[in-house]
């Protein structure tokens, strides 16, 4: 069993598309105890409508929450002076061990600060990463950073590496190939940030335990073949993410076309947005985190809470935290 | 008439699959004059294999060039000391006024050197960067830079729009629109690099009668509605471009699987891998170069070289000098 909290005001089609996904949940098929954080008389309101008495919902509950976070605006200093924000109350239930996992599909920013404020980084960990599983031909693959951290240093991508290798091993992926996102894959290739992390993480990586890849290029990451783990900064990866996102809608509109019949096309590109492709795992916060996309549909934010469960069922958090130790063990 | 120069040393099948290429040609229907760069013994006997006599061939000729150049060690330093090798030859009679583009499939470093060796970059221009055309759904994009200069300034982004904008002009894009790539559409989104590049932008390219977009994302490279430029760095770029063909990859196998027919998917991947989307057109040299992937098969060198006979036609390089020199006059 796993319990899951539930920002129901986060999204652009928050709350009612929010009410949507849970409405369709079949808890008791998934073994999940799912707690909805927003405002009770309105979250009570959303489930009537949708012919959801909570009173006769043992495993769905209510955790009151004031607020959204409003788009614009900074959302550190907001969720900081907003403890009430729904964002603040999920994470903060993680946090105190109420729930074991928390998903918002608002926005991402403001769930990445609630995660960091309210459930602390991993030591050793020095910025939050956004992690997604791409659906690619030989093995799934985790991308990470997909946008949290827009900057980073070679010493921050050797750390994503190994957050995203404990993201996969956690996901049943065995013994992991690490790759760095490059634009060759000789040594020297890239810019100055990707030859001084090559260096890092040719020398930490296989130290821990952790096969190190070398550079990968852009059409690796939807193969799969060379590294199970594709490292990247987070603007370069919340490009590529989207990027492979618009390209494969593409795809399905020409293939549309040249086969005269739409429906086979369409059945793909929702089967992968509605698969763990759909949800973002937050990595390097002591809890778990799962960030999906703004514009998600019902069945997206399903696959959200899937991926949760799923997660707090593995030991993500305790494999993360022993392997960031054993590193801060060995360079100190 | 258009008259292109091809290195036929250059590219992983060369020099056999450029001179497949070549026999494949109709240069009569596509009005070119095919200069062909490299040893003329190995030339006539590369043709004579497929049953070209080059004698009875008017509109094909060979200017003689020694060597490749090896995929290791540093390009620049290596076309600097050998003027003799293939693309310098060929930049060389793009400069000299002997032909009026040039084509290679090979080492995409060694190109863009010699191209700025032989031809000089473009007053205002202080990087070279290299645009592909993406068949998007609403529009053609012109995505700039994918690989020539990974590490950028706003200014550098700017000369790249202005560029790119260039570009698509000349391709016909009737008053395209310049967007910055970036992780979000609010202003202040994005890396330092974006955020100043932005302002940048935001101020200087109305001022030279280039529409602004403002910020764009990942799948807005796949539409086409916001932009019809879309400018980047490098490394962002050539990571997007080559994640955008893997996706395509993925989306084709997962599409023949759905309608139990791999033709149609095929048919859909090799009509992008040929058309303009298979050849990059360097900017801001003072010659036409347009340089192909280098696992290029015969129809897509084919694409290169009708690209390169397009750009000639065109008055590309013209209008690139006279808006940098506007440019220039109004920052001076």
């Amino acid at each position: 069993m796993a319990r899951v909290a539930l920002d129901l005001l986060g999204g652009d089609g928050a709350p009612e598309v929010v009410a949507d996904a849970v409405a369709a949940l079949d808890l008791d098929a998934l073994d999940i105890d799912l707690v909805l954080v927003g405002p009770p008389t309105l979250a009570i309101e959303l489930l009537a409508a949708r012919d959801l008495d909570i009173a006769e919902q043992p495993r769905l509950t209510i955790l009151s929450a004031a607020s959204g976070v409003p788009m614009d605006g900074d959302p550190l200093a907001y969720v900081r002076a907003h403890p009430e924000s729904s964002v603040m109350v999920a994470a903060g239930a993680v946090s105190a061990g109420q729930v074991d996992a928390w998903v918002s599909v608002g926005h991402s920013g403001a769930s990445v600060a609630a995660a960091v404020l309210s459930c602390g980084r991993v030591d050793g960990m020095s910025r939050p990463a956004l992690a997604v599983v791409l659906p690619s031909t030989l093995s799934p693959v985790v991308l990470v950073d997909v946008g949290a951290s827009p900057e980073a240093t070679a010493n921050v991508l050797t750390q994503f590496a190994m957050a995203g290798w404990c993201y996969a091993t956690a996901l049943g992926i065995t013994d992991p190939a690490v790759g760095l996102l490059n634009i060759g894959s000789e040594t020297g290739k890239g810019d100055s940030l990707r030859v001084a992390a090559h260096i890092l993480m040719q020398d930490r990586l296989p130290a821990l335990g952790v096969r190190y890849a070398g550079s990968v290029e852009g059409h690796d990451v939807a193969s799969g073949a060379r590294a199970q783990v594709v490292v990247t900064d987070g603007f370069t990866g919340n490009v590529l993410l989207k990027g492979i996102e618009g390209a494969v809608g593409w795809a399905a509109q020409q293939m549309a076309l040249a086969y005269g019949d739409p429906r086979p096309a369409r059945a793909v590109v929702t089967g992968t947005a509605t698969g763990d492709f759909a949800a973002g795992m937050l990595l390097g916060v002591n809890g778990i985190t799962v960030i999906g996309h703004g514009a998600g549909r019902p069945n997206e934010i399903a696959a959200c809470i899937r991926l949760a469960a799923r997660a707090a069922k593995t030991d993500l958090i305790g494999l993360t935290q022993r392997t960031f130790s054993t590193l801060l063990e060995r360079i100190k």
